[in-house]
């Protein structure tokens, strides 16, 4: 079967197809044909060779990805030829609290990812994709889509009625706007761009701030909700939007630390979270009970994620390029199909 | 002022209209002009003298109501004239656990409802009526909308993409139809009406079921489900129905346990609860942070109750006829207003 | 290598020792030299026939057991050779609610139990023995004792000065008043034998009902408290004593339905939970995660567990019977040394 | 009545003992002759002007304290005359998030405390003490042992076998050892002093850490807790200890933000919250319902705060001088006797 290795660190020009033997499964496991993968900045990162970890190459990038099971082994249960399922993150994270999941058990680095024709999954590492999504759809669920969910409902018990302020327009923040409005939540988007903004309000946000035109957007945030706050922040952006997250927060606020898309130098003064009493935590994606729950809310709800652009496999480096400098609005997805 | 007393035990006719002084506010205290009151069973009960606590007549009866602000106490903080108000059911249950709710604190019986021109409240025992709503609605939110929301939410921790079986479509079950499908929720309504089954799908119900025509209605519930069960289940009917809920429920669904519309005779063997790994447990109303959380979620998803009829509060006892065999859909409310 | 089957339905004469091929273990499995085995209630109901589920046979009994790891498939990563381990209960509970736990994958039935020389474990359902514990200590923790954690501490919340009433003495019960005590809770023990009453204190409980000289014994427990009630209620008894409990129970009191060691016949009204105000829940053992929570707890407390005899393995009808008729004080166990 | 005011901003020579007109109680309030009042930090701060907030003056100081109820209003339904009571630290949160708190009712600022002969309390913001202690002891619990009672059980859900890491030896911080340790936990205590840690050790802690000899003390904790880390913070030390306190934090650990006793200059990036998954909150004392479930803890384990030094009430400047130059192990203490 041809899968797509990076074969040396250091770049987006060290992906290379290949030819590798056809996986057979063990007791417990399957072999799905994929369909589509979906790409993270954490894969252009792993890619990139400047990812906090450096693993064993050539690896298979893409944690990302959905496919039809096309073989089962003999003790499998959860799973039958023909279904349609994703794989899972954290191949081991069953559910419970994050000391459950095993760091070596990543897809996509250290575990092979899904940039191939055929693939290996542990039955207990895998779930049904929604039935009413495409392939292209479904495929970005396992990284970004989790994580929005395991922040505001898994950690945050996110109520109707509370205050969501979601960073940016990257994967998890659109995830977290479709999420907290299906969840009858008031949603906050910022950008730096009037025209995401703007598309941002019909995937569900009530109000937008361009940070941009408004470095301060804190009193924005604090004006459009009668000076009381968010109750909820996915905090993508790092340091320096730490800052402002912080006097957008309502008392009592979550503070979900994600990612850094806006740097990682910078700092605060740890006691901001004492005289703004928030709770700040690390987002870490999510289990499989999680995502077997928001797969639940994504087909009563109808969702459907945001799809900036589909390339073919074969032209992965196009979209790792793309994600990385074509300022995407949704997911960059893989079209398995020949 | 004028006020209506239940004035001997055991009959709506023993309502009377009555001259009472005006009311003074103590120190932290308010007064109200009330605008409109609403019913609910537990009143009928109260008045007909058959509620399980014998309360002190004469008793201005009516948990639930909203005013206007008329006079403020010197102390007080949280409002001022003119604000529109509700009190809450339990007048000391602000925030925590149940044990912190004092029962010679509930408001309709033992101490004075609103069933008068005005009203003395506390300010720690009020919260703003939600702006987008007529006095007619806002009246109705004390009791049963907090019942539902407290089941749901405080202690439910409601999800996206769960199933709420909501029997019956009595005050609370109908908003725990409103607010589960404002929460993203499947949900699925029992009646014994087909006419107020098509009612409840307009107000939000996803699917319905007759259980006049249909007796076993937990495999109704099954076969809608895929095998599931619904994992949360407001159960008001009783004994009769709670045998037909076990049967119903998910792997670790919670049993709201509210109400006996159904009739209190009847038993079940609790050793089911473990057979079927559910959670039951009572739901008694719920505190004052629940109702302001309530409101944050009636303003943002601008959700209205569903209102069956309105009665001059000078035609009380008609009222309290038409909530006990008039089969209404929807809340009984008084309009105060001369 | 040796093992002992039920071989024919419906009696504790139906086990016989056998030889079977010694296992090999799969790439994440690892095999274990048993070193002690221990018997739960329920292994007494699937040997004599008349549990609730029947099993193919010939089956291996009990989910119970502690064994040295003497080889480790290619990819395990958990464990190594000469580790000392316990399987879990639920093969593939790993963590999270109770719905990850999937019913085929329960040890002793339908999954081959540990009454054997050698014994295959995945990995994932295998956690660390404490090691201030002999072998005989440490076989008798994957059920009860694991089930008593779940019920108090992951499920309960259990904190210091609340009261637990745990009911009789047997393995849940015994395991509970040792938590409880060790995590500073107030602790009432039921009995109908004074002499069992007295060494429930002995192992921590501060309180002592007995139940046969006391039928009424709710009413001491009230007396106990104040006429507070208990917090937390370990529930075995069955439908008479639920309704006991049930007037035991502190508002908003939690009551773990485990078990009917006093018969499964009898019926309360489901409208005492709404009445009482409390929670009733079924606990259903618990997972991985649970499990080495409450090996950490036993190692920083220096917790033993309450042995009542030991047998050697080739014994273990003589110790069935024990279990089932010799009202035994804390666990019976095997000992699979030669 | 004889009172102790903060006349003047700016000084402890500022005190001034005074004569104040008897209160009155309120319909549902109660007057106590005070037995005992105790110091926080927060009182020197606010004695010495640099508290973040400035009170008008003058003010009666102290929120600590404990008395004997000598009058009640008319409607006062919690205590009677002769009780022994404590007042709240926020004098209407009675339970729930601390969105319920109002900032505007924090006794000892800007509410009068507690530092006079007699004093009155709201009868909602007011606990029995427990019977077991001295009025001295008694004294001590409304600011620091609620405090550390709500971060480790309100917020935390503290289990036995977890690692507790409490900061120093202030108020908090010995409270929470003495709590985790009768919670079943294990505690390890830092300090600078080698003579402290050895009393610390006397009141629970299982391991101690000289951070003055190994400013690198996270090492060691990660050294005695076998990589593991801490779960539990009890962070009074501020930005520069913070550092610190995030790596020697476990997975999924939760960093109570609580104060500054090493200064509040100091900064982290806010990434580590996400690089080592941990969450950290700010912890505003606590509400009544933590107060009392506290104080059932105390009474159940016979738990006595530990007392540095008492002075008669008429030295409170020599008091104030001891808890900020004096280097107390355990509370400082006024005795309102005369």
């Amino acid at each position: 079967m041809k899968a797509i290795e990076l074969q040396n660190p250091g770049g987006i020009d060290h992906l290379r197809m290949v030819e590798r033997p056809m996986p057979a499964p063990g007791r417990q496991e399957m072999i799905i044909k994929v369909k589509a993968t979906a790409l993270n900045y954490r894969d252009v990162e792993i890619v990139r060779g400047n990812y906090h970890t450096v693993f064993p190459l050539p690896l298979v990038p893409l944690s990302d990805g959905v496919g039809d099971v096309v073989a089962v082994g003999p003790e499998v249960s959860r799973f039958k030829v023909g279904d349609r399922v994703s794989g899972t993150f954290w191949q081991r994270w069953v559910g419970g609290s994050f000391a459950m999941a095993e760091p070596s058990y990543q897809r996509g680095g250290p575990i092979d990812g899904l940039l191939s024709e055929f693939a290996r999954l542990d039955e207990q590492a895998a779930v049904l994709a929604p039935a009413h999504l495409s392939d292209v759809e479904a495929a970005t669920l396992p990284c970004a889509a989790v994580t929005a969910w395991h922040a505001l409902f898994t950690e945050g018990h996110l109520k109707p009625g509370e205050t969501v302020l979601s960073l940016g327009t990257g994967g998890v923040s659109l995830f977290a706007v479709q999420f907290a409005a299906a969840a009858g939540a008031r949603v906050i988007v910022t950008s730096s761009s009037d025209a995401k903004l703007e598309r941002a309000r019909q995937v569900g946000a009530h109000d937008c701030v361009n940070y941009s035109s408004d470095p301060d957007w804190s009193s924005a945030v604090m004006a459009l909700t009668d000076g009381r706050g968010a109750d909820h922040i996915i905090e993508v952006g790092g340091p320096q939007s730490f800052a402002q997250s912080l006097k957008a927060a309502a008392r009592g606020a979550q503070i979900n630390v994600i990612g850094y898309l806006g740097g990682s130098e910078g700092a605060i003064n740890p006691l901001d979270i004492f005289r703004r009493q928030v709770r700040a935590r690390g987002i870490p994606v999510g289990s499989r009970e999680s995502f077997e729950a928001m797969n639940r809310a994504l087909a009563v709800n109808r969702l459907r994620p945001v799809i900036d652009r589909v390339f073919p496999w074969g032209e992965a480096a196009a979209a790792f390029h793309h994600l990385e400098h074509g300022s995407p609005f949704g997911k960059v997805v893989l079209d398995h199909t020949p």
